[in-house]
C-alpha cells in the first residue's frame, strides 16, 4: 500500500483531476491541508459547496454571477451602448483587470468549431443578436486562434445588415516581448494593424 | 469589481493560500470547478471534510493513518527489527514508492533547528528511543540539509550507548543527473561514500 489512509488517497486523486496539478503537486497540497486546522479545511469544503450552489449565469451577458442580471449588466456606471464579446467568463476578468473598458460584456461560452461539431446554436450567438437594442458598437475580443477567427468573421457578417459598428481587438507584438521571437503571423498582423504615431 | 461573485472570489483566495498555487492558477482551478457537475464539487468538499476527520497520527511511528497502529506498523509482512527514521509523512510515501524497504518507519515531524528554537522535545526523538526493543538497525533518512545533518548526528549519538546498528542513506550524484552540474559538497560526499564495483 502506498498511502496508509484512504482519505489521503481520495484527495490526492481528486486534486490530480484538476488542470496544472500533477500527482506530486496533488500529494503536496494534501499534506499541506493535513497540517492546517480543521476549521480551515472545513471552510474550504464549505466554500466549494457554496460556489456551485450560488454561481449562475447572467441571463443577459452569460457571465458567472450570483444575482441576475449580474453586477456589470445592472450597474448604472457602465456604458450600455458598447458590448465586448468574449469566449469564456475568465476573459471578462482578464479585461476587467485592466480597468480600461467600461461597457458591457457578452460571453459566448465557446467558439465555432465545425470539426468538433460546435455550431452557432451551441454558443450564445443568437442571445447576442437579441440584445442589440441601443447598442452602438460591438468589440470582438476572441482568442487569436483559427476557431476564434472563424467566429469573429461569422459574428461580423451577422451584424453587417444591422449597421452596428463592429470592431476587433488588435493582434500584434505583446508588450515586453521581443520582435525577434514573435512568429510570422503575429508580425504580419502587427504590420497590417499599424497606426500613425 | 474584479469578480462578479463573492463565492468565486472566496475560492480563488483559498486556492491561492496553497503551496505552488498562484493567483492565476487559483482562478483557473476555480473556473474548472465551475464547469464540473455539482456532484463532483460536492464530493470534493466531502472528501476534504473526511480527510481532516479520519486522518490521525499512528501512536507508534507517527505517520498519518486512519487506524492505530497504522497499516505498516500492524502488518505481519514488515520486518520489525529495522526502523527508517524520516522527517515528514510524505517521506514515508516517497520511500514506499520504491518498494525497496520492508521495515518500519518513524516520523520525527521536523528536524532540530536551534536558530528557530526547535529542540529535541519538539520532535519525536524521545518516542523513537522508547520503541527500540527488538530493533537491530536504525536507518537515518533525513534530508541532506544543515538541520538534517545536525539531527542525524544527534540521534546517532543518542543511539550509541544502546549498541544498535545505526546507518544513514547515501549522499551522492542523483541517477540521471550529470557529475558536471553537481555541487562540490555532493561530489565530496559521493567520493567519501564510494563502494567497490
Amino acid at each position: 500500500m502506498l498511502y496508509t489512509s484512504e482519505s489521503i488517497e481520495r484527495i490526492v486523486d481528486l486534486f490530480s483531476t484538476l488542470p496544472t496539478i500533477g500527482r506530486k503537486t496533488a500529494q503536496r497540497l494534501t499534506f499541506h491541508l493535513l497540517r492546517q486546522s480543521t476549521e480551515f479545511v472545513d471552510s474550504f469544503a464549505y466554500a466549494l459547496v457554496e460556489l456551485k450552489k450560488n454561481v449562475k449565469y447572467c441571463s443577459s451577458c452569460f457571465n458567472y454571477t450570483e444575482t441576475d442580471p449580474c453586477p456589470i449588466c445592472s450597474s448604472t456606471k457602465r456604458n450600455k451602448t458598447i458590448i465586448c464579446v468574449v469566449e469564456e467568463p475568465n476573459d471578462v476578468f482578464a479585461i476587467e483587470k485592466t480597468s480600461e473598458f467600461h461597457g458591457l460584456y457578452h460571453v459566448l461560452h465557446g467558439v465555432l468549431n465545425p470539426l468538433e461539431g460546435i455550431t452557432q446554436n451551441d454558443i450564445k450567438i443568437r442571445e447576442l443578436l437579441q440584445r442589440l437594442e441601443d447598442v452602438e458598437e460591438i468589440i470582438l475580443a476572441l482568442n487569436p486562434s483559427v476557431e476564434g477567427e472563424v467566429t469573429t468573421q461569422f459574428i461580423a457578417k451577422s451584424l453587417k445588415p444591422l449597421e452596428i459598428k463592429t470592431t476587433r481587438i488588435a493582434r500584434g507584438i505583446p508588450i515586453g516581448s521581443d520582435l525577434e521571437f514573435a512568429d510570422e503571423a503575429t508580425i504580419s498582423r502587427a504590420i497590417e494593424g499599424r497606426s500613425v504615431v
